[in-house]
């Protein structure tokens, strides 16, 4: 939160009030923008829904206006109290901030009978104000550093998952073909990822004795590999619940941290610990 | 347990049997309560087979009314023989007691050949005395404290999903389409948890090949996803278990920590433990 | 294995032969015994494919007598060998052993035009053939130890999805109703299970809005709840490793166990360990 | 790399670029040969999308002889620089490399209108390109030895889960019946290998309410035992973690162990570590 410096007086105020959430007021001001992002996604949805549109179209149309000049309030009042103005608008938020007001004024400027199927499916484009939802969080970063900390091993199961699941689709386009619905390689690809990851749809499914063989397999393969990634998670959650057994203790001598609970010196410079 | 004060005599002897089940006799009622649920529930589901319903309609509405008299003497009972009557009745267990025999009532002081139907489903609100069963389920205390201790994670875990679900259904109904059966928002939403939760009925699944692209991709990481709550309780289940078996006592002696529940002297210097 | 008690000479030699695998020779005796059992299975299941049926029927009944003749000879010879015969004829593999054999005979003493479909299909219970194999495995006991520690935690996780399952089905039934598919109750726990289960057939799909809403949260409840067995397992195994960290050493003075690698006295008397 | 020893000069310095990936040379050599197998398996696969392949058929062909021609020269160049050349050859990667350029030759010496069709699928076999990304993967060690060390764990799960699929098939013949589409015992065992892994096509689904029955129970037995393996690799990986964190060195002067990789000094008497 550097761009809190140089701030001072209402706009250090307002500040605290916008972008914090530490004092009562900022905390309300959180929620309200929290509530009114949830409403205007539901809007966003119910206007997707014929019957629905049909009815109440009107007030669709109202709500969506309301929220979107609620949510330009707010961005202008973000652009304004930041003392970092550029680097605000260009965060992964701030660009969030304006895709989530800009559809409704494009659809506003560009009218036309014909194009308003696309101008409606441009304005869905609001419902990334959700993403704005996980500014709320600030509970993710355990989570986070488990999987940081077991990139390389997803990556490298990552890849183990691409290259079976190209070589199964292929195999399977050899063996089913067209005649049976596997009409490319990309098409068979996509019935093995459907089929590895045990979602199954059955939109496509093998029908010769061969095919099936190849599928069970695939199956089994899919249903053991899913131990992969859960072992992996489970060790590093369970490591990090283990390692709150470390204590926050400096050694007095060296300065070093990462001592046990247990440790009655410092194992680094053998000093003694309090 | 605090409705047992003020108890004597026989209503203390009859709470004992009805609300407890330390006693042989409790643990009887308890039984013959349970087999009634069971039994009970089954009949609901044998009236809603019409081939077993014109079969045996009497017999299925004798048992009806036979399990809605037992449990009305039961309830009656348990109102009559606790202290805190008021309490009891508006407690989960008490507001289920009551809901489990009403809609039989109903259905007898509402006649009309038209409301049949509706009636018949109001006596399927019955069902809910399985949720008795869990009355007599005193195991489940570790499982929760496991559920309960990850609680924050388990909601940023899904508010992830629920944002992802969202963006994904969407995005595949800008990119599908009415045409392809993704019919609004919601609808598309739907796809996306059935799909992200690998349970895949195929009654909708993407036909054009960036719909089978992105599809591929919310499969593969609902397929990853899943360990993340896996490695959450995991974590929770093992700490549990190794904490339990562990000690807070300090040796007197040598001060030290991480003796065993049944260990009667220090493993260390052999001094005896409290 | 008391039935070796009282067996002397030959009967000896045969019984290590036929009941245990420590030797060479009984390990042979194993081998070819779990070759005939894969092969046998394998006529079966050719059997009832119909193109294969009508080109090598001969051969499959020739196949079909042969290992019938080999597996009649091997109960001969077990129950002969055994000195308590009683016990292993009514054991679990002594009851599977006979029941492996029996069809055959079965299907040439009630002979008949008509009740040759009925026949082949009794025939088809030699399938159990299969579960001699178990015998085979001797590397099952640290599941099935893990497994049976954590028996009143699958117990209490069993109960809660199958509430779930009765609950979610008639809500189910009553939200979308026979003219959706959902023609009984019976029928919609079906679908539940399905559903939780993240099998996901699409025979059955809810087309409401309210049943794809239910259905959305039955999907992530399923999804979630998978954590829990999984999290006891894991919780289990790594206890299992983990206590393989506890010596098989034996306290001279108070010949108590379970002490761990690290300990210099007994936890229990005191007394100094080895 | 002992294929490395009796190279000298330039062949070394090739051997080095080739085959090793620790000189900047190398590395980049490496990542050439990688970008070039994704692009030549993205020209297998556009190749067999139909309406692709109408529009850039030349340029498809072209692109194939040229990554052909590419990898040939790639191939010489391997056999040319290494010592051991008949071990490399005969070696996995020897092999799949021949693999990946045979199919294109092929085609070319065996032409023909009418076998046309086939030949383009033996150019499919030229997918296995891909597998040589495995060789730029060095991360997959701790995996491996993870999976290696439950070994057995994993074959008796996949007995077990074999058994019940070949009992759970038969069972369902014999329920169901070639009248619902269950035709044949392999068919049916197909089926319980889509339901128990949860995949759940919907092609096959039982329709008999003992069918059902029957499923909805290889359903949760399937779906709890997702958990066995999830334990056994979770188990293994925290174990490993574990392990790789404390040295088995032993402090010189009280002769304690379990000090950590970093420790210089013991932790319990402060002497100097090795």
């Amino acid at each position: 939160m550097k761009s809190k410096q140089n701030l001072s007086g209402w706009r250090l105020k307002w500040y605290e009030i916008i972008f914090e959430a530490d004092t009562p007021k900022g905390r309300l001001f959180d929620i309200i923008v929290l509530v009114c992002i949830l409403l205007s996604v539901l809007v966003v949805m119910l206007e997707s829904v014929d019957s629905v549109r049909e009815q109440i179209h009107v007030w669709l149309i109202r709500a969506e206006w309301f929220f979107t000049i609620i949510f330009s309030l707010e961005y202008i009042a973000r652009i304004y109290v930041v003392s970092e103005r550029r680097k605000y608008v260009l965060s992964f938020f701030g660009i969030i901030d304006l895709l989530s007001i800009l559809p409704t004024y494009l659809a506003f400027f560009i009218p036309g009978s014909q194009s308003l199927l696309v101008i409606r499916s441009i304005r869905l484009l609001r419902i990334f104000r959700i993403l704005k939802m996980v500014r709320f969080v600030g509970e993710s970063q355990n989570l986070m550093i488990a999987l940081r900390s077991s990139k390389y091993k997803i990556i490298v199961f990552m890849m183990t998952i691409s290259t079976s699941v190209i070589v199964a689709g292929t195999l399977m386009y050899l063996i089913e073909g067209p005649e049976h619905g596997f009409t490319s390689i990309p098409t068979s690809i996509y019935w093995a990822i459907v089929t590895m990851t045990t979602v199954g749809y059955g939109d496509l499914a093998p029908q010769t004795p061969a095919g099936q063989t190849l599928a069970s397999m695939i199956m089994i393969m899919g249903y053991g590999i899913i131990a992969v990634p859960t072992g992996i998670v489970s060790a590093e959650m369970m490591h990090l619940k283990h390692s709150s057994k470390i204590t926050t203790q400096v050694c007095p001598h060296c300065l070093k941290e990462g001592h046990d609970v247990d440790a009655k010196f410092c194992k680094y410079c053998s000093g003694k610990l309090n």
